[in-house]
């Protein structure tokens, strides 16, 4: 798959290396750390899960975990590529001025199996995919003829060649059809069958299990009131774990109750490969995630990112699966998912790029950014028809859920951007794209 | 959600109404019949899938069938935006020029459900998303105080209404949050579950059956040889109908027996909402998909299209699930898919726009195209930093599998082209965008 729009991090890191970035090692630090060495630390620490190998049928949507070469010529033998007579290019060009006239010693479709071979003067009336007989090197279609059944009258004789797909003229054995680290596509699929192979070797889809933490939290379908606020983030990132490629499960909403979380932990340590919970990371004394889990292996860093200020991650249990914990403001928990556990479900899923694709847009309105953090904004990325983005901020706010519902992209304005003015150039994450 | 790109109609068709074309209706006129006509006359006789109603937690990736608005005001009730202090304004501004001391009176959290209200030079320590007490007008962040349990000092005065989310502000009650016809996304998710909406009306996705027809076909896994033919088209175009959010299976070969493909055909329309074929859709003795299928109710129309010049489209059974019938060739299969199944599997989801997205790209080196056809030729568009894409005929030849494989786009090259120069700007049909 060639990439379509260009993968730069405007995220400010790299999954490979450190990040553009200068300041300290993240979390170890007295200021907010930069995201990009933040990120890289992370990405750095995680495998993609071992390969499993399905049958072709299956295939689709999953993210190669190796190369894939044809294991026969592409085409496997010479065929007619239409429908037509099959014919000595000698023989159509024997008397020039004159009408040609052959014999017809036989139909072949796509199903025949017995070699024959053309003699001169004589012809096969071919199917398209019918295979080529001995000696003919050319396919003339149907329709510059008369399509006369025992003898054919040739209106128009074709180049040497014309109508004829010969063995291995697309592709020889052993090339390489697609990439590890790529998304099947119905297009590879054709590829891969027509080239005999059967079955292929992807990672499987990361079972990234989702959890909501808070006493004030209820189920969807009420109307939140003081007290009882409806749990918007364990829909949501479920959600948007499975638009990642994981097969997402809601767990659902955990009371402010260590016990409870540490048990409901423990069971997820046994059947997810990523477990992500939101709520419960600022330091308060009501943030029981953050006190229950700074005591295990995660690690709460504060970082120079706006809206999402704290981000856990950290593994738990002996398989050691990753644990991403965002925020309970669902716009900075969605931004959050984003920026941190999108790019672990990619390395875990083993997909390539890592991070979501990125242009450069003209900015139709003014914006405001806070000094030494990096923001990232929800707003509307639209394609003139000239060419290029234009980006516009959303009306009522960009951080509200009726902006994010309505927005298809994150303006990335930097730790040094106070102000972005109408008529500049900005980065846009692109959410839409597939890659 | 907003477009990213022109949904244009490169196709030549409008689902709505006639396309731009001026020849005779399809099916009925002595030369090809142009896409545009063709394609309206199919889309318009077709009826989206009757709706079905979901719980939230199955909402992502579905299509509205109509439009979602807010069951309450988005936020339901007045709530501190951030960690820290609770007050009365005037008390901040009191004194100026002196240091401002509150009484802290007490604790509020997102589960706090008491009301309460403030007298004049206390306040209460809020987390973020605790109710507001009655008469507060500001939230001072936690780190502009000196952080005091008992009373407070206030370092710095934010302005009035600061750190406070009032109900109704970011939208009122029965508000359009998303619009029939678009998918589910995860921020909508978000939108939904915080507006009080615990379930949504969607259209169940396609169920799409595809088999192909051939007695030379074999199951994948296979090399072809002369008489045995890997499957290629039904293993692609499952994956594509998947891709297109059908819910796709795949039915397999059906031999060149018309009782097999007739029973085939019975006991499809009874679990499909549309079946996909291919193969047999020629003139020639050998297209037996195309002479059983014509004495139903299904028509074949020569098209001015290139490389699938005859599609076959009907309706089957009491129900009248619709039949597409593409061409055996898998390049022309899979570009049929992309011109007549896809748009056929968007109307049935009730999905819009039905078309995929398109731009404008430059074209990097000169293609020549058959006159008098519209051709799709399968490309790889990229984007420009600086804006704009750009076009990329494949090496190898465009229609060839591995071509296939690696493209991202389809140029269209209308009837009247028979060069476009390298330099010249073309339509692309983008392939991996999601919508």
């Amino acid at each position: 798959m060639t990439a379509t729009a260009e993968h730069s991090t405007p995220t400010g890191a790299s999954a490979r290396g450190a990040g553009p970035a200068t300041a300290s090692a993240a979390g170890t630090s007295a200021g907010p750390a930069p995201l990009a060495e933040f990120l890289g630390t992370v990405l750095r620490g995680l495998r993609a899960l071992p390969p499993l190998d399905l049958e072709l049928a299956s295939a689709y949507g999953n993210v190669l975990a190796e190369d894939v070469a044809t294991k026969a010529p592409l085409p496997a033998f010479d065929h007619a590529a239409l429908d037509g007579y099959a014919a000595r290019y000698e023989d159509l060009v024997a008397s020039p001025g004159r009408p040609v006239r052959l014999r017809v010693v036989g139909d072949l479709g796509a199903a025949s199996w017995r070699p024959v071979r053309l003699t001169p003067g004589t012809c096969f009336c071919v199917a398209a995919g019918a295979p080529l007989p001995a000696t003919a090197d050319v396919v003339v279609p149907a329709t510059d003829t008369d399509q006369g059944m025992a003898a054919v009258e040739i209106h128009h004789a074709p180049k040497k060649g014309y109508g004829i797909r010969r063995a291995g003229q697309q592709l020889p054995e052993d090339a390489v059809l697609a990439r590890a680290g790529s998304v099947v596509t119905p297009a590879m699929v054709a590829a891969f069958a027509a080239s005999g192979i059967g079955r292929v070797v992807v990672r499987p889809s990361p079972r990234v299990a989702v959890l909501s933490t808070g006493d004030e939290l209820v189920e969807a379908g009420r109307i939140s009131q003081p007290g009882q606020v409806v749990d918007v983030n364990s829909y949501a990132l479920t959600a948007a774990a499975a638009e990642a490629g994981a097969q997402a499960y809601r767990v659902g909403i955990c009371d402010d109750d260590p016990e409870a979380l540490r048990g409901l932990l423990a069971d997820q340590t046994l059947r997810a490969d990523a477990i992500v919970t939101t709520g419960g990371t600022g330091t308060g004394p009501g943030d029981m995630v953050r006190r229950v889990l700074t005591r295990r292996s995660v690690v709460f860093t504060e970082l120079s990112v706006y809206p999402c200020a704290t981000l856990g991650f950290g593994t738990l249990g002996g398989e050691e699966v990753p644990v991403i914990c965002l925020p309970g403001d669902p716009g900075a928990a969605l931004v959050g998912f984003e920026i941190l556990a999108r790019p672990v479900i990619q390395v875990l899923a083993g997909a390539e790029p890592v991070f979501r694709p990125s242009a450069r847009a003209h900015l139709l309105e003014t914006v405001n950014s806070p000094a030494g953090l990096r923001e990232f904004r929800p707003a509307a990325v639209a394609e003139r028809r000239g060419g290029g983005y234009t980006v516009q901020p959303l009306p009522g706010g960009p951080y509200t859920l009726s902006g994010l519902a309505a927005c298809n992209g994150l303006m990335v304005l930097g730790e040094r951007v106070t102000t972005a003015a109408a008529g500049s150039t900005v980065d846009v994450l692109l959410l839409d794209r597939k890659r």
